[in-house]
């Protein structure tokens, strides 16, 4: 049965919620003050973020679980459909963006409510930028945008190649790769590799009330929505020039 | 063949044991003296609390494996049967509910067992408490409670959503499910998510005779009850409101 | 088509020195000298471990992959086929058990050739015995075998019921359980849970040439003999006692 | 479909360039400087170098997804297909492994451009070559590749097991078999059980305008590339004398 328009866009909003609020939610536990989590290291962050999308995916199943403008993009250049009977159509592409963005927002909403007194506890207002948004450690633009694109090609590519393979696990496919990427390409700027994982959480860190908190570093906001839209259109175009994959 | 009234405390009370030996069991391992697991940290601890749930899967397969009260309650209010042929009524309702707190007691006696030597070894009985329950980095028991609820919400809205994908990882799922919670969403009050893992294990800790342990503060036992309950019920209704699933 | 007595010999011995490869491998990996694994940490030692079983059930699969006496202790007690066709008759289980013990010896003397160099920048003879054998971190005997049971039991009990569950992750669970005991149940004995893992590489020590190596702590050795037998055997008369499993 | 030779290669230089992307930079993310990741552990480096082979399988899926010269010589060796239709010729086996080093020099490339600022940021010039290459933490010649053949031969013979058992998890096999590996034989030489996987990145290295890069250590290269070639050979032989694995 084809999802409505109605139904894409909640499925999306709660998919991408369940994501923002597991994803940014682990880096909360790791950076805030008075945490069980606080310090856990880079395979706990990357681990958390993996199970964001194994989670999300299982909430978003039933309209394709993009979770992501840029894998909505590298499937519409791919020429693959957005979910069984959901064509790559403009108004359905706008609503996978919207609904997106929007659910990217409302989980790092649900992550300020989870962890609020330690949002207070905490004096570093960079560190409380963190839990929402990725920022990068050597602030060169040119080359953020390039390490995004890299990473984002490599999330896109290999989820449009799961269907040639007859793997039988399902969402832990997508979690895992996301856990490798975190792991190989996320040390420079942190692995935003989804435009509304990063803007949507930003827009919530600008409009919440939270203590003591710094800029939203708009600056930067447009490196984690350029690079992964960019880096998904090139895993659309390198998988349909590909002839050796349907083989 | 439908599990009779016996065979389904039997069941719920061995699963829910093996998920708190194993649970506690990782607490136990990383904070008490003398331990080759001591300091392990955050993502040893989610990760091991994750298996105890998967072993409890097995255990407690023919009765659902519910493992926990939210879990019960969210079916009950989803309108989902507890296992094939076991309807939620009354008497199947406070069935598991009595399983679920007998063998979460169960299990933490089994634990003390195991790490005898080391209970007695260690100085300080916040700690010891720590291995059988939970307690919040920062008490304000009314933010205690939106965490847990979040965090039960969470892990009862994707457990009633499993059904609707052709996930093939069986138990692995829920497992990895809750290290994700754990790691995203334990950093302020040890995510309980859980009245039996909490409850249960709290008892035992009360009645055993634990060397120089402190007080098994009550005062908080209620917040790992009502947050859970309350967060089992959310996701019920919203899977229950929710039209796009089943697609 | 059922394996002859030469192959399950053969297979359990290649599956068993798997086990002990890639398991002893992890350890010496995290405690001898000048290793890129040093001071991994519990975690990593555990999924070493865990992944060590992953490797031998695939080298042993023909055979049923026991590579451990208390499985086969707990397959015999509970009344299952060793694998198919091989059934549970005195001749194939000491045909199990001494293919068990060769496989456990002969996988410790790889690990032995792959970290020579390791082994000689060792000071500590104490470290050497750890990358073979388990030891104590509190040296009592009857608690260690208590520890030992429960771990073991957990172990064969749950694989026992993996049969009843259409889980689709094959050799991947008993990976898992396997971590999941070393982090839970692992903190005071080390969780040999295995005779054969424990006492194949005591004997592999004792023969060795280790440049400056210490005593093989014979005085501890019954113990992880004793208590993996007791823990699969109360593990198969568990199994066999309780009606609702089949349900 | 059988892949024609040009896509054999396009698939093999993907794939392995996938591999080479995520496993060299999760090096660069544990060693550079001012990475998100700088000394995350060995299991880190261990789980990025597992989920690089998990992403590289779906890529090369086509083809068979070697990646390794090592595993070509193990099917060659056995007797088996290189992928469905193909057979294990001589200009098969050399399309193979001209496809593996250009991969694995390609993927490698993209990890300096992924990381170009953190490359700059750090002084030390062997921790740069790390990113690219293995060396041992002793050097001993004999003794490395004695380490590099025992890994390569639990990589190999594993693999040319799996078809062998009824496993369902596809790619995630070889994924957690390279985990397991990496922890549990990596110690000693950094586990490059892959000629591909070292001489490829070793090359891009000597040719890229790294700054400040310091020698490619050309005297320690012939051994990742002897050790994992006679290692599959020897998994090759084994795995066809072996007669017990078919029943």
């Amino acid at each position: 049965m084809t999802p409505s328009l109605a139904e894409i866009f909640l499925s999306e909003v709660l998919g991408t919620a369940t994501l923002t609020l597991l994803g940014c939610g682990v880096v909360a536990n790791a950076l805030l003050a008075k945490t069980k989590g606080f310090a856990g290291g880079p395979l706990f962050i990357n681990f958390g973020w993996g199970l964001a999308v194994f989670a999300g995916v299982y909430v978003a199943y039933a309209s394709g679980a993009h979770l992501n403008p840029a894998v909505t993009v590298g499937l519409l250049v791919s020429g693959n459909d957005y979910a069984p009977g959901v064509s790559p159509d403009l108004v359905n592409t706008l609503v996978y963006f919207a609904a997106e963005m929007v659910g990217g927002a409302l989980g790092a909403v649900v992550v300020y409510l989870a962890y609020k007194k330690h949002f207070d506890a905490t004096e570093d207002g960079a560190l409380k930028l963190a839990v929402f948004s990725t920022g990068p450690e050597i602030r060169r633009y040119g080359w953020n945008v390039v390490t995004e694109v890299i990473g984002t090609f490599v999330l896109v590519f290999v989820i449009l190649l799961f269907g040639n393979t007859p793997a039988q696990i399902g969402p832990l496919a997508v979690a895992l790769l996301v856990v490798g990427i975190g792991a190989s390409l996320g040390g420079p700027t942190g692995y935003a590799i989804n435009p509304a994982r990063d803007l949507g959480p930003r827009i919530a860190h600008a409009l919440l009330p939270i203590r003591g908190k710094g800029s939203s570093d708009w600056a930067y906001a447009w490196v984690p929505v350029v690079g992964p839209v960019l880096g998904g259109i090139l895993a659309g175009l390198v998988y349909y020039a590909m002839p050796v994959i349907p083989a």
